[in-house]
């Protein structure tokens, strides 16, 4: 990846301050080590939108925007909800305009099953124990 | 930990098979690679149910039972409806009757914070990207 290339951190949204707290730790941690472009938005009650989030990206230049769900799995959000607000067509894919020029959407797979997932949770567990 | 110690793994459950999937996969690896003894249950929708979770430590000796949600951070679910469900005191503990022996359970932290959610999601953009 590189400038030309934006990332949407997409998080769930929670009227508790924790899913925004995970979803800018991510943002934060992959604009500090990744020449990317990094935004952030959420499905519900937290802001910017979904819609507001692609719009940030105004000024970029970003020719290519990845729309990457902070979900643990494939759920009603990430096969509906989400691709409903961006408008995805069957291909996961949509364009829309940044500056006057189009830039591609493509929508990537929830976290999903992955050794480091059961290894953090495994981290959890002993933390519970030791406390 | 070893065999005198329960995991609960707890998911959230959903119509769609993809969290149970997850946490059932987080399940067998842990079971796989770790000398403890581990059970699956869901909040909604999936079956064991909590309580059914808790009741399948049946026979397994266990004397303490962490239960540990498969969430990424805390909301609703993981602060008021997960621990209502386990009947945990203000410390977050409780204890049930496992074969006629009372048996603790504590209450693990969700997944939150930690470079390998951020490391993972980079991965899945950029495997979108090469799709």
């Amino acid at each position: 990846m590189n400038r030309n290339t934006g990332i949407l951190v997409l998080g769930h949204g929670s009227t508790r301050p924790h899913n925004k707290e995970i979803v800018e730790s991510v943002a934060k941690m992959i604009a500090d080590r990744k020449d990317v472009i990094v935004r952030t938005a959420f499905m519900n009650v937290n802001e910017p939108s979904i819609k507001d989030g692609l719009a940030s990206f105004s000024g970029t230049g970003v020719e290519t925007i990845v729309a990457l769900p902070i979900f643990l799995a494939h759920g009603v959000h990430t096969l509906e909800d989400i691709p409903g607000e961006l408008n995805l067509d069957e291909d996961n894919k949509a364009t829309i305009d940044v500056d006057g020029k189009t830039a591609e959407i493509v929508y990537a797979e929830p976290l999903g099953i992955d050794p480091c997932i059961a290894e953090l949770a495994y981290r959890r567990a002993e933390e519970a124990l030791s406390r």
